[in-house]
């Protein structure tokens, strides 16, 4: 494995150009790269749990949407007879999956101290998807938001209440998991910009 | 007024320290300060090319919705009668007031050289706004979408086709608008990024 200095100076995935002062090893570097590699575990730490909270509420409303059918009746209302109940299911499936790989990426770099994928790749792959997520992620559940408001005037609400409650609940579930993934998408970006200021994730 | 050379170094807003070099003036520096300029200036035309995009198709979208009313009955529908299509109208006319506002600012700074608000405010506000304001309009285009496929199946489209039609012309206009301002907020993010590094505007 390497040592947290030679890292530090862009030897995994490059996109730094070693310093003429890189040469001269002082007591002093040693120093800041110890508590810059403790700062990133910190902060690596922190993104594992905006990540596992990510999961737990995608996966919840996934689950909350999937098992959401009431009777066997052709007239007993089905999560999947409604488009935009399948796209909130569609995607909170996608972001917990999405999630539970970050979230052994994560690990993988907590416990080894190198990432996945080579470095460079690792920062904006996490950021692209962050970000992309979100927005899929928030327009599933506006657009859930918007039908179970339109069928609440409607008669399936009025016979079968347990139907629109539980759709409720997933959609409730997936704005949450929406706003980790967002403070997930903030702390990404803004490693992304350490690493593209420095050429590392070892400053900050 | 500031000269190009005084911005270059962090003269506005700060951000930046001076490096050692920075005190000795150079016929080098001043030929890349030009250069710097006139592409800044190209980058900023393109920005302002998307503002007036994001602009002109919000702007439509908030008035194709406005004007959705058909007859002065009291069971013809009528736009606000929905939550959805009231969200869609509030953000698309948000967005266009917002773009109007950068419209003019980014004028202003091609013409006068300067930004608008301080450096640092100014490009920490328009990646803030572009940001928040492109997730605002996906989440009520994504509301509008999913009312109008419900209301596509009822009376309301059967009776008066029109009003349908012409509430997915006005969220089909907010998605264009989303896309625009989606790449404004890709070309304000990576004016952050360069402020961040260099500690002014002036670097690409």
């Amino acid at each position: 494995m390497r040592s947290p200095q030679s890292l530090r100076n862009g030897g995994v995935g490059g996109g730094g150009t070693p310093s003429p002062h890189a040469r001269i090893p002082t007591p002093h570097h040693h120093f800041h790269s110890t508590v810059s590699v403790q700062k990133l575990k910190r902060f690596n730490s922190l993104i594992l749990v905006f990540r596992l909270s990510t999961f737990c509420f995608s996966l919840a409303s996934a689950v909350f949407m999937i098992t959401n059918s009431r009777g066997s009746g052709s007239d007993s209302p089905r999560w999947y007879d409604f488009d935009a109940f399948r796209y909130v299911f569609a995607a909170n499936a996608i972001v917990a999956v999405y999630s539970l790989f970050e979230m052994i990426a994560s690990v993988w770099e907590i416990s080894r101290e190198v990432t996945l994928f080579p470095e460079i790749l690792q920062v904006w792959f996490d950021f692209g998807h962050d970000q992309a997520f979100a927005y899929l992620l928030l327009s599933a559940d506006s657009a859930g938001t918007a039908l179970a408001i339109t069928l609440k005037g409607t008669d399936t609400c009025k016979v079968t209440s347990a139907f629109c409650v539980q759709s409720t609940i997933s959609i409730a579930l997936g704005f949450a998991g929406f706003l980790f993934l967002g403070l997930s998408s903030l702390l990404s970006g803004f490693r992304v910009v350490c690493f593209v200021i420095n050429g590392s994730r070892f400053h900050f």
